[in-house]
């Protein structure tokens, strides 16, 4: 296959860390060459940028699971790019990876960039953008925080933060599968729809409801087993005086303590974990690296047999990639939100 | 053996609940008349009065794992009796028991009150009043604690506060046995001398003295990896901020929230535990009462053999017992705080 040969690659750079609200001011943003491709070298050109959380938090100084990416360098960011050339056995043509791509049109991974880069399997009624989504880091990291650390029992009742987001989507209908009872909290009526009449949970409460802690109650009456928290704030705080005996709080995100550095956000007192004898874990997907191929495997499935159903928010163009970024800060995404770089 | 009879029973009943320091005053103490015994009961002469932080939740209205003591009950209370009387062939006079004997000279449980009360095995090389602590509830909770919720690995660097106190000082002898790094907290220099010279930490910090935090980061240049926590506020928020990936935080007392309604002194933010990926776990004995036997073997094995050292504080009369509780929280005690009641 004949390919117009590509000399000019977008880049966003970190410039300056933000403060609040992400802006384009943050980056720069030019054409930088390509390089020429060397040994064992492959160039990938970005298809669908993955728009997370954890975005925000490597864009500041916070402490954190990995290095607050540099100043002057390639915004990090997860991605699915196709091998457009490659001197690399391990990655033919027209082959789709997924990894660390950067926010760029191209990726020319050097020396350990490569790390983590993997070749997508083509999975029947499992399309592209599921594999940026429920199949890929969000549908694990919903998995493995669900199971490997929520540890839920037929029975419970779990309540999920975000619920309309990208992992809280995944984790609510894993919920559902495991036999408990699911009630998701998300940002107006119809978030709330989706996650009831189409995703099948039990309940939603939208916390833009004046009545929001009212009804959480009404819907957890029976409390609180697995809180899968991945917003913080008030919203935390509320589900956390609703757990029961020997519940347990999986810490999967805290983004309404991202945009600042005020730790108020993220706190909570541990008299009721003593008294309660709670458990209050954190999850970040790579300590379950091993575990992926069964994850993916799993999530496959279901998705194919439209047990575990996705949605995803597309927004075109990289050079949009910033301010869309706020859309998981203001809340105005649903499902997993992805910058199209490229077509497929 | 002739007794003589008593007719008197001196009582500590709540009258109001302390806010802050607790008194005598919030306190009625009266001879009441000494039941006679029905059918099944069993008359206990109380010998040793355990004072526990947990004393003064119940104390308190707080949110907590037993139902607060009623105003006008009799102060609840853990403890060591003799059998003095007794219609119930599962007592024999001359048994030693323990159980909640109450603040009172005498206990003649009536139905449910009877619940968890046991009869003391004879332990050569375990004097009564370590059957009182380290062989006891005080080591039970030091023993699941750290083993089954801390999930210590040999070589790991454990932190305890309150160290000098009954649980921790038992706490950090089991990690020095386990094979760990243990590093105590606690408040002057004879309790951190014990620490280290008799007790075998391998090191103790003086939260009295102004280096303290620095000394902490001196003591633990590894990290910490295991938190069992029995204060809260400042010296809690010191360690947590030295945990290493993957520890543990045992959340065992947080004596420095519990003389005041306000919870600032029991916060934490949950950011690193998310980043860090930390699990925080309450520990509260009775959930592991299956376990208490192997426990009690294997704490009396190693009191038998001066592997486990303890130590009592012992305070006589039991009409000093409000005041002598406060002991645990101006950090005046050492080892297990007792008041004899009477003489075994």
């Amino acid at each position: 296959m004949a390919m117009k040969t590509q000399t000019k690659n977008r880049q966003f750079r970190l410039k300056t860390r933000p403060s609040g609200r992400v802006s384009a001011d943050n980056f720069s943003f030019a054409e930088e060459a390509l390089p020429d491709l060397g040994d064992n070298e492959v160039l990938i050109r970005n298809v669908y940028l993955s728009l997370d959380p954890t975005n925000r938090i490597w864009m500041s100084e916070m402490d954190q699971y990995m290095p607050p990416v540099a100043l002057g360098e390639v915004m990090r960011g997860l991605g699915i790019g196709k091998v457009e050339r490659s001197n690399n056995p391990q990655y033919k043509e027209g082959d789709y990876v997924s990894g660390l791509v950067g926010w760029q049109d191209y990726f020319v991974p050097k020396g350990e960039q490569a790390f983590g880069l993997t070749v997508l399997p083509n999975i029947p009624g499992v399309p592209l953008q599921a594999m940026a989504g429920a199949a890929g880091m969000t549908g694990w990291t919903a998995y493995f925080g669900l199971i490997e650390v929520g540890k839920p029992k037929e029975g419970e009742t779990l309540v999920v933060s975000a619920a309309a987001g990208a992992v809280g989507s995944v984790v609510g209908q894993l919920g559902k599968l495991l036999g408990l009872r699911v009630v998701g909290i998300a940002g107006g009526p119809e978030k709330c729809k989706w996650l009831t009449q189409d995703l099948g949970f039990d309940a939603a409460i939208d916390y833009k409801s004046a009545s929001w802690k009212q009804d959480l109650k009404v819907a957890t009456a029976n409390g609180v087993d697995i809180n899968f928290e991945n917003v913080g704030g008030e919203i935390m705080n509320a589900v956390y005086e609703r757990l029961n005996l020997h519940a347990r709080m999986v810490v999967c995100g805290l983004i309404a303590g991202y945009n600042d550095n005020d730790d108020s956000k993220t706190r909570v007192s541990l008299a009721p974990t003593l008294m309660k004898r709670l458990r209050i874990e954190g999850i970040i997907v790579s300590d379950f690296a091993s575990k992926i191929p069964e994850a993916t495997t799993q999530l496959a499935q279901w998705i194919a047999a439209g047990k575990i159903k996705h949605r995803e928010t597309i927004v075109e163009g990289l050079e949009n990639a910033p301010e869309v970024l706020n859309k998981m800060f203001d809340g105005t995404n649903i499902g997993k939100l992805l910058i199209k770089v490229s077509e497929p």
